[in-house]
């Protein structure tokens, strides 16, 4: 038996999570065998009425253990909302923020297994059983982090506030990494990045999922120290983000948001990325790539549906491994 | 008009719940106008998931504004159970605790308040607010206060869980109040002792539940320098408690479970204690009540329906103002 592909992301949600759910199909597809580590962002993390809510983790968890809200790509499927609707007369918390029923006994449950003094990553390794994940998920650090947008008009709010009521539309002026300095990558994020093949980044958001995992202190290290190629998936396709609105994430770190920028600031501002997949339409950015020493390929990147999404994970996998083999 | 009767109540969860609506419907009956507040034991309240659940309070609210689940007493009406369906299947928590979704909203809301800074006081009077209760609620202080149970066995646990879980079938040595040392009467609480024509003590819990609110340091010192009369209606029929297990509580701290005793205890321990009411099977202890000084009458205590309800209360009434007019 083939000794399992290695494997590690660093991901954010929606995105990323649909990327993972192609990378294990494509595995199962071509009966690779994968061991896959996902590093989850938590900088969206929040408390919200005294509950620990971790948005990325619980949709890579729903997604990747067959549990999410496809038509949203976020939440539980067949869904309710007893609570929510017996919250709003009372007046309090946030009304823009949707709290299903389902995806709430997920908060009450990581609240109470941290408030038992679990670290939030056994926390996510006892929630994930429940769910018989195909693969590990770590969050980026055990301690929290929480990304504030400081708005152009001076008011900061948190990243959700940004991200979901305002949908991104009040303009950025920059991202703050509450609690970032205290951080340390979870030790199981760092174990992994030690014994991976290979590193991928999903096309998830660049600055406020990847970019806030690239920013725990010693992760970014930690991957340059590693044997395994790095490879990204792009999220920018024709200038526009695949999915969410990441451009308004890039226009606030003042990169502009191609295919090729993405690629080449996270050469300038992390030192890293390898191999980097542009979709067929951004064919034209493939000289500028190499030029910077960067393997990259065009091929379609739309997750349209799980067959095309296996084959972007699928060739994410193939520039990989062909970078790892001995030059 | 006639000023309204200002009556104040020290009161646990079903039992003086129903004993307050019992009043209102015996005040509107007769035309009595009422101003009421009910200070509620909150020795019961617990941390739940990282939520804070006050079962009295809760009770109380929902019993006076209409919402209670009628059958159990407890809980909302038409409540649904997604997220305990949910919690289990994680393995975390408390699986005898019954959190039902609705009632789910209120702790969430209630944990939402407190954690803007709001205290206990402030929070209930704005979950209250959605009710539009016809009491004033207030809990018997701001300060945590956490009943703890320490088993003959030398265990101690947590009040509800002694309750709920095993029925209080393991024998108690004693009760803790923890946190009671640096507890202060609300605010309201002592405001409206101070201003009460009448003070009641519906058939609640003597203990753990009237026994804990006069426990705050300050809260049984105010009932004394009070002018008010204070009338209690026996929690004890025959020997036996009303509802709940009361008999247990009693046991722990060496009073006999008779309606004789139970006053006499009220004495002997808080030095309060005008007027009584025992059911007519317990006629026989009125001498021995009368000789304590005790101005007590019997008649029928069962809280059967509604009009047994308000004819009780309304005989509690009725003996506070024969104790508070000239003699």
């Amino acid at each position: 038996m083939t000794a399992p592909l290695r494997i590690v992301a660093l991901s954010g949600g929606v995105g990323g999570a649909r990327f993972m759910r192609g990378l294990l199909a494509w595995g199962a597809a071509t009966g690779t065998p994968l061991d896959v580590t996902v590093i989850a962002n938590t900088g969206d993390d929040m408390r919200l009425h005294g509950l620990q809510v971790c948005p990325d983790l619980d949709t890579l968890m729903y997604t990747l253990g067959g549990a999410i809200h496809e038509g949203q790509g976020w939440g539980r499927e067949d869904e309710r909302f007893t609570v929510a609707e017996e919250l709003r007369p009372y007046g309090v918390g946030w009304e823009w923020f949707t709290l299903g029923d389902r995806d709430l006994a997920t908060h009450l449950a990581r609240t109470s297994l941290l408030a038992t003094g679990l670290s939030l990553s056994e926390a996510t390794a006892r929630l994930a059983a429940r769910w018989d994940l195909p693969v590990t998920l770590v969050p980026m650090s055990d301690q929290p982090v929480e990304t504030h947008v400081e708005l152009a008009s001076g008011e900061t709010v948190h990243f959700e506030e940004w991200w979901v009521r305002t949908r991104a539309a009040a303009p950025a002026r920059r991202f703050v990494q509450v609690g970032v300095d205290d951080a340390a990558p979870a030790p199981g994020a760092l174990a992994a990045i030690a014994a991976a093949d290979l590193v991928l980044l999903p096309p998830s958001n660049p600055v406020v999922s990847v970019g806030t995992i690239l920013g725990v202190p010693g992760l970014a290290d930690a991957l340059r120290a590693c044997a395994a190629p790095l490879v990204g998936v792009s999220p920018i396709i024709s200038g526009a983000a695949v999915r969410g609105m990441a451009e308004a994430c890039l226009a606030a770190v003042g990169v502009a948001a191609t295919a090729a920028d993405v690629a080449l600031d996270y050469r300038a501002r992390h030192g890293l990325l390898d191999g980097w997949l542009v979709d067929d339409a951004d064919a034209g950015s493939l000289p500028r790539l190499a030029a910077a020493g960067i393997a990259a390929e065009a091929r379609p990147l739309w997750m349209t549906d799980a067959e095309a999404t296996a084959a972007i994970a699928g060739a994410a996998v193939e520039l990989g491994r062909l970078l790892s083999s001995p030059r």
